[in-house]
């Protein structure tokens, strides 16, 4: 099952896919749906919009917590001449981050940041209350799987110790297009993930990769806090970052990123420089 | 004027400390009144609770972002070798973490952590959305301040790069006990902030050591993404964690963490060990 959250006149709505068109269901997004409880294969449908007319927002427009992975894929941690970890690398973004799947990525100003890069992730949505997992309570609380490109100002990033600043830019992060129940997708490994830039190949890799599986990160991450439904994680992007590139390249205005995982679809989503000196 | 969030049979409310009484307002938390925009000098009074009997929770339960801040205390700073920093160190943490005044602090089994710590900290409520804000802007949209004890997982907090999962356990961190608004407290600075642990003061200093001030940080944290009302920051701590001392010293089961500021108040939090294996 694919669900996602449409833009409607009155805001948004949650949808499920069901063939060629959008049926809306009775919740103002993704999120609400899950956190409700009711199962989508049998939710009330209050409308229908046909998908090549549907303009998507954020899967989940405002989780309740947003989890990203850093350092999650070996053959890049290795190839980088680090040893693998021990523990997962967490830090979060806040929501002003998210954009839906074909909205621009807003740039900052030049004054502020020339810097902004890509990083193609796969991403957990979380569909059950969940404390002190074990693995198999882990996976039955994913709900689904979801494409985030974790858009990072790079020099923002690196100012401090700390990521979160440069990880949380306002309109910055695509998030979707859909979710895709785990019923079809499994554990989501061995999927092919990869990141274009105005069409060329920057990133590409297969989830089998991931250091930290999604069963891994939800016991993990369930040692420090509940996850509700609609949370999300983000595992971590693979090597072939804009920054680590030689010479380096950055996200300019009308680049077009498109981000994609095998199974579940892309994201297509051109660069625009914010207007005017603020 | 002092703003609160009590507990009340039905779940919160937010309230009015009046002389000897809360009265209550007709908004679940001091979040949803700020969100409102309803002035809580005029807002209506729906009940009454004598301060003494209040029972209070986090005075914003569920901010929709907490942005807290490292290493922001000058003497601190440079006592530890370090140069002074150019930019703010960011980081989160989520709303799970937060309890009120008097809540007991949750500590993890000893099989998760012995190393949990107190942070004194000054925090800045943001009362009205701001982006890309000039001095003028952030101090206007500051609603007033509160206190927050950052309690951290130290190994934790040290297991990677980045705080987060140290400084997001459930249960951990207090927050209140009342907003002061900031017509009472103008700029918050010149104030004494303590941390006592079983009655000994651990933590001492003023809040005019700050290396960024609250009109800083949110100046800051506004160029990066849009601030709202009922958001939080806590604005760093001083010297004096239990981490730096020789020999360390971590907070145990039956340990009373006072944390007080200057014109705000004292919360009093004991520890209670979590009970079970898991």
């Amino acid at each position: 099952m694919r669900l996602a959250t449409v833009r409607t006149a009155e805001g948004t709505s949650a949808a499920r896919l069901d063939g060629d068109h959008f049926n809306l269901l009775g919740f103002d997004d993704v999120g609400s749906l899950l956190a409700s409880g009711t199962p989508a294969a049998g939710a009330e449908v209050i409308g229908v919009v046909p998908s090549e007319e549907a303009i998507l927002a954020p899967v989940v427009p405002r989780p309740g917590k947003i989890i990203c992975l850093g350092l999650n894929y070996r053959a890049h941690i290795l190839e980088s001449g680090r040893e693998l970890p021990q523990y997962p690398t967490l830090f979060a973004k806040f929501s002003e981050a998210l954009i839906g799947p074909t909205d621009d990525i807003e740039l900052p100003t030049a004054q502020v940041s020339e810097q902004v890069d890509w990083e193609a992730e796969l991403v957990v949505v979380v569909g059950q209350t969940v404390r002190h997992a074990d693995a198999h309570e882990a996976q039955a609380a994913i709900a689904g799987y979801t494409i985030m490109n974790d858009v990072t100002v790079r020099d923002w990033q690196r100012r401090t110790l700390e990521w979160l600043q440069g990880k949380t830019f306002e309109g910055t992060t695509p998030l979707g297009p859909v979710l895709v129940t785990s019923d079809e997708l499994g554990d989501a490994s061995g999927l092919q993930l990869s990141c274009r830039v105005n069409g060329e190949v920057m990133q590409e890799a297969t989830t089998s990769d991931l250091l930290f599986t999604p069963v891994d990160i939800i016991t993990y991450a369930s040692t420090i806090l509940t996850l509700r439904p609609g949370d999300i994680i983000a595992t971590g992007t693979p090597g072939g970052v804009g920054f680590a590139r030689s010479p380096q390249v950055f996200l300019r205005a009308g680049d077009v990123v498109e981000t994609a995982i095998e199974g579940i679809g892309t994201m297509r989503n051109m660069c625009s420089a914010r207007e005017g000196g603020k």
